[in-house]
């Protein structure tokens, strides 16, 4: 048995479990750290092992560009490549395609599109992405699919709803054809799409559920510019569409708020940029709310960043050590920051299993979000 | 006793010892990292601790200016500021002051000078060093001394050098008016000036000596321009100069020739900005020369920046790797060779203790040497 998913904890949508893969066990729900180039931007791998993250997240779009997935394979895949032995997911690049607007051509094939890099052209196929997400090796592999703007009419989003569901099949079948350990080794993840369209999510899920039993199941087009409420009530009706004794992957969120949200509506797994792109731009969550360290008011503040926070800059850094290091662009700055916000989310999920674990995740989420947003968030 | 150096082999002129100071032991000879602004480029403290680093350097001129030495003291000092409790030293800033050409003013009370931030108007003295580096609370404080290119000719060097005396006995009267726990608590170094200059260099170690005995002493304006043999010729009269029970630090040098060329020279503290600057360009130092990570036969190299290296970088990632983090420039690029190269410097004076200690000193470094001179260097 190379991937299983054991629910340890229930109450109401709300879920905890263990999501065994080929490199490791995550505890769910949980938060996965970006590293779109195989490297989480400013952390090393020691780093995110310390602060307990047990799964993480690259991309194909990007690796195949820069230096290319045969490259990583004949280096022996991604897990060496990076020095992470723990699971790993690589997105297909489907949203990365879909942002070339102008750089690329969509057909019932596939797109063509030309590099962001250096404007050479290039084709994805469903069957052309399995193939890289397989010389990148990494445990799970989503399905190549058909990204729309998150304000997208109904009819739009059914277009795409309806061509990546096409796409999904030629996934599968171009995985069936791999060798039995290499099919064994990695779990393709379809893609709910539908936009804020409820029943065209409704027909998406059940649609992939009549292709196949999945490992588990990514719902991805939502935090693209949606409300936040259209997102909650997208994820209810997700939520009563997928298996439940499936882990379900919330694609590109999110924020501490959206993570707390979605653990309350099923979610399992999630990843973002946000924490790492934010630190790199001086922003740090705290418990209550975000915290712009450039701020001339933290420049002789002795706390650190978050007063309940155990991570290691918290531990050992003041707030004043750490806009100085901003203020002076000194890169250990944008390590400290990174670090910081990875570790929030990462322990932000920790607490949401314990909750559901004691059963009081709706009084620890009521509260939670009460104290996040009680006080004026500064700039960020 | 605060401060205490003891020798515990020699071998001609090289020496290990072992410095105690408030914060702990070097053992020398040793390479301190340097942390201009309260940080080693890109590295966290646990990183130097982790390679073996045991004594750090930052800057009283650029720390006077930003976040300001006030500051710095009102938080409890640079050991807790930066979160490092090893030994620190700190350069008075002469270096910096005098670079700053057409911004400075000099006269025998001091230097006036324009911040290279934001133009404003300073002005150092020997005294108002000392109470910068007070503030700092460093536990090593250089003197405020008078720096002049290498190629000066013995006249300016006369003046310079006579006047970083008068300076010195400035600074000496200053620390006398301090109580007697912060006294004790730091140990002025004066610097040995005078150029290239035999005659000069004799008679500024003999005048310092005259002046008092000093818990260690620095050699200043060496590595500023002049050719190696110069340097080393320097070295060799100045050693003959300093007493042999007090440790010697070579102030901005160096490069690994230069310390195996310091050690054989009696030399026991080095620092320089060259690993952390070079290692953001790109540059790893190996036993068999430098490498230049950017160059393309490096593009799908499984082996380690060094084969012989065991840094926390050689020992989990492969020359690709890091030359994809460079090309993508991802943070990570820049303190994996970062790390390396200081890594290098600290290794390869603990390679040079043993080497004292086993006798082998000779036979070493001239083999050490050889081979790090033996292959054609790829530009850097």
């Amino acid at each position: 048995m190379h991937f299983d998913f054991t629910l340890d904890h229930q109450h109401s949508s709300a879920r905890s479990g263990r999501f065994a893969t080929p490199h490791g066990v995550v505890e769910t729900p949980a938060f996965m750290a970006v590293g779109t180039l195989a490297t989480v931007k400013s952390l090393d791998p020691v780093d995110l092992r310390e602060m307990g993250a047990q799964m993480i997240l690259a991309n194909a779009y990007h690796l195949h560009l820069r230096p290319g997935d045969e490259l990583i394979r004949d280096l022996g895949g991604l897990h060496r490549f990076m020095a992470w032995d723990g699971p790993i997911l690589t997105d297909s690049g489907g949203f990365q395609v879909f942002s070339l607007e102008g750089l690329r051509t969509v057909s019932e094939e596939g797109v063509e599109f030309r590099s962001h890099l250096d404007g050479s052209l290039h084709v994805f196929t469903p069957e052309s992405v399995m193939q890289i997400e397989r010389n990148l090796g990494a445990d799970v592999i989503m399905q190549f699919d058909h990204v729309i703007p998150g304000q997208s009419d109904e009819a739009t989003a059914r277009d795409a709803s309806e061509r990546s569901l096409r796409w999904l099949a030629r996934c599968a079948a171009e995985v069936e054809r791999w060798p039995a350990d290499a099919r064994d080794a990695q779990a393709l993840f379809p893609i709910v799409q539908g936009g804020i369209h409820e029943p065209l999510r409704r027909e998406a899920a059940r649609a992939i559920r009549e292709l196949g039993d999945w490992v588990g199941y990514g719902i991805g087009g939502l935090s693209v510019g949606e409300a936040k409420p259209d997102m909650y009530r997208i994820l209810e009706v997700v939520d009563g569409e997928l298996p439940r004794d499936r882990p379900r992957y919330l694609m590109g969120v999110g924020f501490p708020e959206d993570l707390v949200e979605g653990v309350l509506r099923g979610v399992d797994l999630y990843d973002c940029v946000a924490p790492t792109r934010m630190g790199r731009n001086g922003a740090a969550f705290t418990r209550d709310g975000r915290l712009n360290i450039k701020r001339a008011e933290y420049r002789n503040d002795p706390r650190p960043l978050d007063d309940e926070c155990d991570c290691a800059a918290c531990r050992r850094f003041s707030r004043a050590y750490v806009r100085h290091l901003f203020t002076s662009d000194e890169i250990l700055g944008l390590r400290l920051l990174s670090l910081h916000n990875v570790h929030f989310l990462v322990r932000l999920m920790r607490d949401a299993r314990a909750a559901i674990r004691d059963g009081t995740i709706d009084a620890w989420s009521r509260e939670w979000l009460a104290r996040y947003h009680s006080r004026p968030v500064t700039s960020a």
